[in-house]
């Protein structure tokens, strides 16, 4: 059976996503090979579009590939829209549910080699346009309950297709991390009538030692309690629970600010391996005021090990407002010539 | 500074460990090197004893090191005993703690090369009872409140040193993971009367189809809802919430069937690293009946992404039951003496 299944973990009141057809992949993750760079092979270079099944959409331009982006279904999906969402009870601790959902494919660009730090920041909100389009597309199935876009860069991120790309991943439960955040912001906001992201932005605007960047309508910081060194979060500062929510002309300035801020990852930690996603409500909340979307961006740079994975708290070894003044430092340095430290 | 500290994330009510010290260590995670294999220069070979700081325990033998099994304190800790557990608020949102704890090493053995599978069942039991008693002795202070005991095998685990070796780290604060399984056993135990984790057992032995060994005191399955492929459990009939309250008697059967499934995994899956847990009840609920204390063993033959680190919801490409079936194939072919698959 090769039919994604999600099985719920009663130890913890969890759902795991069991997804046989990823084995599958390419470049399996247990390789130790490099992530795929012959462009003569690579399903996402342009030439090679019939590699890629039916294409969900794109954008045209008038160059030569005929498109700046492109959106595809996964070939190898974590979640499919022809499973079904029933669920299954076998016996008193075991419980399954057929893993319907969408797992999309978000082609950056028609180049193989340019990374999204060296787009313009035109086409970087085209490609946010493009998430965005999607994002309010799936978010019309009542059958979904989130919606995670994210973009790996390297292959210790877990990139298994070296050109770059974004996915959209829709899931018919709420994930855990997801659910204890929406739990948390809920019991805030009812605590003290305020959203803890809008709180957390004002302190950190506040205390100005972890701000990296800022401009009319998104702040970047790196928080007080990073679980990653030189982890970055962009939080918007007019308030939308849901990504789905945001203005199209808030895109723009969000493009500006994320070229900012991976260039000074670029120039301070030598083109680092990194995660980024895309935090907002669950669907139906879109409107509510306890959560505000935002963007992390986590730098693989050190590996999880017994302490963490079996506690699940995280070891950071650096403070954020340390690596708040290396990062603009760096950028200090750049901007005089110098190369980065 | 280079005192740990923790943070508390007010975004997932979590504590966030800060150990600046962990930068220093000799081989960081950032780097792309090997882990240190010149027996010359490794602080845990013998010879090498004065590298290491003052020891805290040892057995002793009559081979010409003097030693089998060592305990000494983490050179790079990530908690320290003399940090002040005092919380301090700062505003509204920003609260953090001094990093008081204990980080402890038990060097498996004087051999740098030989590998835990690699280990006679009474050197394994011998390890064991190390751990034990390193678990019982740091249990009675009464400012911890949890005790993670692990073991990372390989550079994709996050070892650091290759030499073979054991943590013990003890935390002021209980970890989101562990506090996580805790709460949901006691919801379990409050609604049915029974321990999650024994019905658990009794379902997989009732199942047949995921039991990788058992002998008269333990059984080794492989869950029903695994986060990785390949993760391994091992539970103990008899019940005790707590790794500190089992009687002596009961590790020998421990290192036993633990030798058995590590030499399935390295004759099937080409010594995969792996992080191994004991997790088990916190301090204070040694004698309670909600929870069983269990061995995780965590192969690391995937690498977590944009989805898994924003979502919290485990990808894992392979079910259970037909990594049971690979692991068992694998054993008989090797006992007829045939190459693994």
């Amino acid at each position: 059976m090769t039919a994604p299944v999600l099985r719920y973990d009663v130890t913890t009141n969890d759902w795991v996503l069991f997804a046989p057809s990823r084995a599958r992949r390419p470049q399996p993750d247990a390789a130790h090979a490099r992530p795929m760079d012959a462009t003569s092979a690579c399903p996402f270079c342009p030439g090679n579009e019939h590699l890629t099944p039916g294409e969900i959409c794109r954008t045209t331009d008038t160059s030569e590939t005929g498109w700046c982006v492109r959106v595809v279904p996964n070939k190898f999906p974590a979640l499919e829209p022809g499973a079904s969402p029933e669920q299954t009870e076998l016996g008193p601790v075991f419980r399954e549910m057929g893993g319907y959902g969408a797992h999309e494919l978000v082609i950056e660009s028609p180049h193989h080699e340019r990374r999204l730090v060296d787009q313009s920041v035109e086409h970087i909100e085209r490609v946010l346009r493009v998430l965005h389009t999607r994002f309010t597309a799936l978010a019309t199935d009542s059958r979904l309950r989130t919606i995670i876009v994210f973009k790996n860069h390297g292959e210790a991120a877990g990139t298994s297709l070296a050109h770059p790309h974004w996915q959209v991943i829709a899931t018919p439960v709420v994930p855990r991390l997801l659910r204890i955040k929406h739990d948390v912001a809920t019991e805030f906001f009812d605590r003290t009538g305020r959203c803890v992201y809008r709180v957390l932005l004002d302190e950190e605007l506040a205390a100005r030692s972890r701000v990296l960047a800022e401009n009319e309508h998104y702040a970047a910081v790196l928080p007080y309690a990073s679980a990653l060194a030189f982890q970055m979060r962009i939080l918007p500062r007019a308030h939308h629970a849901s990504f789905g929510r945001v203005p199209v002309a808030l895109l723009e300035p969000l493009a500006d600010i994320l070229k900012t801020v991976l260039a000074m990852f670029s120039a301070h930690l030598d083109d680092p391996a990194f995660n980024l996603t895309i935090d907002t409500a669950p669907l139906g909340d879109e409107d509510k005021l306890y959560f505000l979307w935002h963007i992390d961006v986590l730098p693989r740079l050190t590996t999880a090990a017994g302490f963490e994975l079996g506690s699940g708290m995280p070891i950071n070894p650096m403070l954020p407002e340390e690596a708040t003044r290396l990062l603009l430092g760096a950028t200090a340095h750049a901007t005089a010539g110098e190369a980065a430290p």
